[in-house]
C-alpha cells in the first residue's frame, strides 16, 4: 500500500517497526533512519527473509531540517513515523511541510531546556498543514495514544457525556533487581520530582510532586499504590470531550522504588550539576545511569503484566453511568514475540497502527490532529488484532 | 615534664593535640608529624601563643620503619603517640622498639587487605617491649579506651565478679542532612555491612550484619535504636575481666541513615568494583565519597549529644548488682572548644590522658597491655578534668 520513513531505532522504534513488517500488506516498504546507522542495519538484518516489507536504512541528524528534507526527498515515503525524540518533533514536521508527507508521532514537543509537555507549539502548525493538504497525527502511542482512542470510542458507543477521566497507567512488571529504571532514569527521575497536575472546572489544578496517592486493584495485576502526574493527554482530552469536568492521570510506582529514588536524590546522586571528580568533571545522574542496570537488559528479566486504561464517568440517557476500558500486556509474551517488554510494546503497536490509519486513508483530514478527533471504531479493532486487546467493565471501583 | 612525638594529624589527632597544649606541664614539647607536613604546619599556626607547649612538625610515611626510626632518633620523643592509621600500628611499634620509646594508640592494627580487627598481631611484640623495658598502651580512645577503663573501674570499685557487660555507644547528633557519615564513609558502610559478633562463655558468636536491634533510653539523649556490631574492645576485656559471661557491643543507627545506606548498596554505589566510565575505571564508592558532604564539614552544623558508656551486671558480697557508666558528651560543646564535634573529641581525649598516664609516670611497666591492665582510678580522675566527666547510675534498665 505504501512506504513510510521511520526516525529512530530505539526501544520502541524496535516494537513498531517489527509490527510494520508484520502488516507488510500495508507497510509494503520502509526506511529506518536514525543517527546511528549501525543500529538500523542491525534491526533490518534481524527481520529481513522473515517478513515482505522491503527495508533500507539511512543516517540521518533529526535536528537538522536540511537533512531531514534531503532524506524526504531522497526516500519519497507517503508518511514519516517520528519515534525520535521529543525534542525533535518540530524539525521533523517543518521537513514533512516542506515535502508535504504526512506525519506521525507518539509524544509531544518538548524544549530540551524546560521540562515543559504542551501541544502550543505543535498546534501553530493547523494552518500550514491544513494548505499544504497532509495530516500530523499527534501521540499515537498508548498514553497519549490510546488512551484517548478510548475516550472517544467511549463517548461514541457508551456516553452522551463524559464528565470525569481518570487515566491509569499501572506496570505490575518486576525485573529482580531492587532498583533499576524501564526506560532513561533520568526521564523517570524527572517525571517522579516534577510537580502534579489535573485538569477541573476548566483550568489546570497543580499539586507537589507525588503529593495525591491512591490505591487501586488492578484487574489481572492486583492491587498497586498509584500517584497523580501531569500527562499530555490531558490537555488535548480537555478540549475534545464536551462536557468534561476533571480529568486525571495516576502511574503506580512501588514503595521500594520511591525510596531508592528519594534516597539518591538526597545524597545528590540524581543531580544535574557537575561535580570535580579527579580532576574531571561528573554529573553525577550520568555516573548513576552507569552504575544501574542497562534498562535494555531488563526485558529478558521482567515478569508480571502491565494494566493501562480509562475509567469514565458521565451520562447516558440521563442516567449517570460508568465505564473502564483497559489493556492489559504481560511483559515475557511481549518479549518472547519482539524482544522488548511490556512498556515499549505498548507504545510501539499503537504507532505503527496510527501510521496505518493515515496511510491506508481510514483517517483522511488536512491538518494537525490529536488522536481522539479522528473516528476511533477503526483504530480499536485494529489494537484487538495487533497484540493490544482491550476489555470493558460497565461496573469499574472508581477513585475518590 | 616530657616530649612526645605524634603521628598522624586528622580529626582525632586535633583534638589530642589541642587537648596535649592546654596540658603543657606534661605536655612540654610536641612534634606533629604526618605525610601532609602543611596540615601540621597550619595546626601549630593555629596553636602557637596560645599555648606553653613547643611545638615542632616533621613529614614522615608512617608505613616505613627506616623513616619512623630516624624521625625519632632526630626529635627524641620520651613516647610516640599513634594517631595515624590502624594499617600503621605495627610500624610504629617497629621503630619504639628500635628506639627504646614508649608507644600510645587508639585503635588496634589490621591488615589493609582483610576486615579483620584483631589484638594478636600488637600482642606478639609483648616480650619484646618487655625486654627493651618500655610500654605499648593499646586502644586508649573512647571505645575502645575509656570503655574498657569503665570495666577496670567497675571491677575495682564495685564488684566481686563482673558477668555481663554491654558496651553502649550512642550518637545522638543531628547535622541537618538526610544522609552523610561522621568520617570516612568506607568505614561507615564497612561497619554495618560487616558480620557482628559478641562473646558469650568463652567463645564468640556470630551474627548477620544488624541481625540484634535493641531500642535503649539513653540518659540525656532519649530512645534511639541500636545494633550489635563486633568492636575491638571485646576480645581484650573478655580475657582481662574474670567471671565474665557474656560482652555485647551496641551501636546507635538512625532507620533513615540505614535506609540510605541499603539503597546506595542496592544500586551499586557502595561497590569498590571499578566501573568503566567515559573510558576511565571509577570506584563507586569513591565517586560517592566525592558527591556526599565532607565529614570535616559536619562539625559546625551538628547539634545533639552523644552517650558512650557501659552496663554491668555481676555479683557484689553474694547479690547480684548492676551498675551503667557513661559519659554524654555535647556535639556543639566541642566544636566551640577544639573546632571538631563529639566524635573526634571522645576519641582525642582519652589519646592524650593515655599519653600522659605514660609520660609521667602514673602507669609504668614494661610490656604491650590493653589499657584496662592499669589501675583505671588515676585515668577517671583525669577524664572529669579534661572534658569527658563520668556519671554512675547504680539502677540502669539492662539490655535483653
Amino acid at each position: 500500500m505504501g512506504k513510510v520513513l521511520i526516525i529512530g531505532c530505539g526501544g520502541v522504534a524496535s516494537v513498531a517497526i517489527q509490527k510494520c513488517c508484520q502488516n507488510s500488506e500495508v507497510f509494503e516498504e520502509i526506511c529506518i533512519a536514525s543517527r546511528t546507522v549501525s543500529k538500523c542495519d542491525a534491526l533490518k538484518e534481524q527481520l529481513e527473509g522473515k517478513t515482505k516489507t522491503k527495508i533500507t536504512t539511512a543516517q540521518v541528524d533529526a535536528d537538522n531540517v536540511d537533512e531531514l528534507i534531503a532524506l524526504i526527498e531522497k526516500v519519497k515515503p507517503d508518511l514519516v513515523l517520528n519515534l525520535a525524540l521529543p525534542y525533535q518533533d518540530l524539525t521533523i514536521m517543518d521537513a514533512c511541510l516542506a515535502t508535504k508527507v504526512h506525519y506521525v508521532d507518539t509524544a509531544n514537543y518538548e524544549p530540551e531546556d524546560t521540562a515543559k509537555f504542551e501541544y502550543k507549539w505543535q498546534w501553530a502548525y493547523r494552518e500550514r498543514f491544513e494548505k499544504a493538504g497532509i495530516t500530523a497525527l499527534l501521540g499515537s502511542g498508548f498514553d497519549p495514544g490510546v488512551t484517548s482512542v478510548f475516550s472517544a470510542y467511549a463517548l461514541k458507543h457508551y456516553f452522551d457525556e463524559i464528565n470525569y477521566i481518570d487515566i491509569l497507567d499501572c506496570n505490575g512488571g518486576d525485573h529482580g533487581y531492587p532498583f533499576a529504571t524501564n526506560f532513561n532514569p533520568e526521564i523517570n527521575i524527572r517525571e517522579v520530582a516534577a510537580n502534579g497536575s489535573y485538569w477541573e472546572d476548566g483550568h489546570w489544578v497543580e499539586t507537589k510532586p507525588m503529593e495525591i496517592k491512591r490505591v487501586y486493584d488492578f484487574p489481572q495485576v492486583g492491587e498497586k499504590d498509584m500517584y497523580l502526574l501531569h500527562h499530555e493527554e490531558i490537555e488535548s482530552l480537555a478540549l475534545n470531550i464536551p462536557g468534561i469536568k476533571r480529568i486525571r492521570f495516576f502511574m503506580t510506582f512501588g514503595q521500594s522504588y520511591l525510596t531508592h529514588l528519594k534516597c539518591l536524590e538526597n545524597v545528590g546522586m540524581t543531580s544535574i550539576e557537575p561535580i570535580m571528580y579527579e580532576g574531571k568533571e561528573i554529573v553525577p545522574l550520568q555516573f548513576l545511569k552507569a552504575v544501574l542496570p542497562d534498562p535494555a537488559s531488563l526485558g529478558p528479566r521482567t515478569v508480571g503484566k502491565t494494566n493501562i486504561g480509562c475509567i469514565f464517568v458521565g451520562k447516558k440517557d440521563g442516567k449517570e453511568k460508568k465505564l473502564y476500558i483497559y489493556n492489559v500486556c504481560d511483559h515475557q509474551e511481549c518479549y518472547k514475540e519482539v524482544g522488548s517488554q511490556a512498556v515499549s510494546y505498548t507504545t510501539g503497536v499503537p504507532a505503527m497502527i496510527g501510521a496505518m490509519m493515515i496511510l491506508n486513508g481510514t483517517w483522511n483530514k488536512a491538518g494537525v490532529y490529536n488522536i481522539e478527533e479522528f473516528d476511533p471504531d477503526p483504530f480499536m479493532e485494529e489494537l484487538n488484532k495487533w497484540g493490544l486487546p482491550w476489555i470493558i467493565d460497565e461496573n469499574p471501583t472508581l477513585i475518590d
